[in-house]
């Protein structure tokens, strides 16, 4: 299994706390030592950085950490390989261009017989399971919409529906994003929080580091963290349910079905 | 106009020395301080780094350079805008998926109505001239061969034709690759230098560095490297001709019209 976070805001933030905590599952408080990966939204731009060792080794996942790009969406992930060798091909998240938008898939999970399903114009690079996935989900799309759907809403329960064919082939934990919104699928785990003034002090659970939010941030921002388990000991976060899709935009949610 | 810096070799390589030459032309020895980006091939893997800001500011630049990545295939380009705002999203080495592989392309120039080409199944996220080329180039290609040719000197025949379009479009000094092979295109500049044994010692223009090729490479290397102008000063460089054309795999040329 892996470690996803993901996050979500109105302003462009920086993720070096959350992901402080994250890579230090990639092989000291978790087993996740198979790769690490991490893409920033900068608007239609996207920064992606891919590193095969174990994130909290890894040299690339140090520099990154004390990087503060700042971005509206971020996708992370940490591997413990199950199917696709360790391997930088193999590391998630998967990026490919679509109706000019890059868009940008990681999975926490295993499918079974997915590569039964036969797939469209998106082809897998490496040999993991989920990237055939985000394949086979961007195929759907590009068949179903030529162009994006005038009707957002369209899009985004094409999108749901494609996740619940995804869970019935196994454990789907997914982050899915098209530049603008940032979906989410709960198969088994995936817990969220959305912070917002008043901001207050968080901990993470992993290391020993605090932040005060309310040095680093404006009264009006709010920022979601989407994580596989909650990443601080001392912050309420909401559990997914298993079969759990959202849609989130500017840190809220913009549709569920919840 | 921009810098190109691509690497061709037969052992995975850093690019480290060749790299310092180049960022200091961004925004120090040259003008090109609309960003900057490289991408390293590993097998069918990828690393990319982007980033707006001056090659010879870049934090990422910085990191990057004393990374010693090693790869078969580089791409690398700093940017002086004329086409595009200066933006990631318009941050070259530009990269789409295709039959599997990671396609990446970068380009010195301008092209003039490039956009009067119609498109294929490929779009461009940002808004440059040489996205436009890439995603035209890659949708010819995918239009004329569903799969890849079994003769791969169908294919090295159909990218020049296509090299010799855009060429008819404008100054396209060119450096292309499809994850095996690097392609290079000379419409105005572009020099070439590839060091095997016996090696010896080099010595940048652009910095006040030198390198002893002795003592970090074994009797079989075989490395390429290409650049807009070349990067060191006691060495002696390939001038390209306008309308050359060739094809490198593992740091020697398999197809050319020279």
């Amino acid at each position: 299994m892996c470690e996803l976070l993901g996050m979500s805001a109105n302003v462009p933030t920086d993720i070096c706390f959350s992901l402080t905590g994250l890579v230090q599952r990639g092989g000291k408080t978790g087993p996740h030592k198979d790769g690490w990966g991490i893409a920033f939204y900068e608007g239609k731009g996207l920064r992606i950085f891919h590193d095969p060792s174990p994130g909290v080794e890894s040299k690339i996942a140090a520099f990154v950490q004390k990087l503060p790009i700042k971005s509206e969406i971020v996708i992370s992930h940490i591997r413990k390989a199950n199917h696709g060798k360790v391997d930088l091909k193999n590391t998630h998240p998967f990026v490919r261009e679509f109706w000019g938008f890059h868009w940008t898939f990681a999975h926490n999970g295993q499918f079974k017989k997915i590569k039964e399903k036969s797939l469209g114009d998106f082809q897998p690079v490496g040999s993991t399971d989920s990237e055939y996935a985000f394949c086979w989900l961007l195929g759907k799309l590009k068949k179903k919409f030529k162009n994006p759907p005038k009707k957002e809403a369209e899009l985004f329960k094409a999108v749901e529906s494609l996740m619940w064919e995804l869970h019935q082939k196994g454990v789907s934990n997914i982050l899915f994003s098209d530049s603008r919104n940032l979906y989410t699928f709960c198969s088994t785990k995936l817990s969220w929080i959305t912070r917002k003034s008043p901001f207050g002090k968080a901990r993470l659970v992993d290391a020993d580091l605090s932040v005060d939010f309310r040095k680093v941030t404006t009264p009006g921002d709010r920022v979601t963290v989407i994580a596989t388990r909650p990443l601080t000991s001392n912050e309420e976060w909401m559990i997914c349910q298993p079969g759990e899709f959202s849609v989130w935009r500017k840190g809220q949610i913009v549709f569920s079905n919840r």
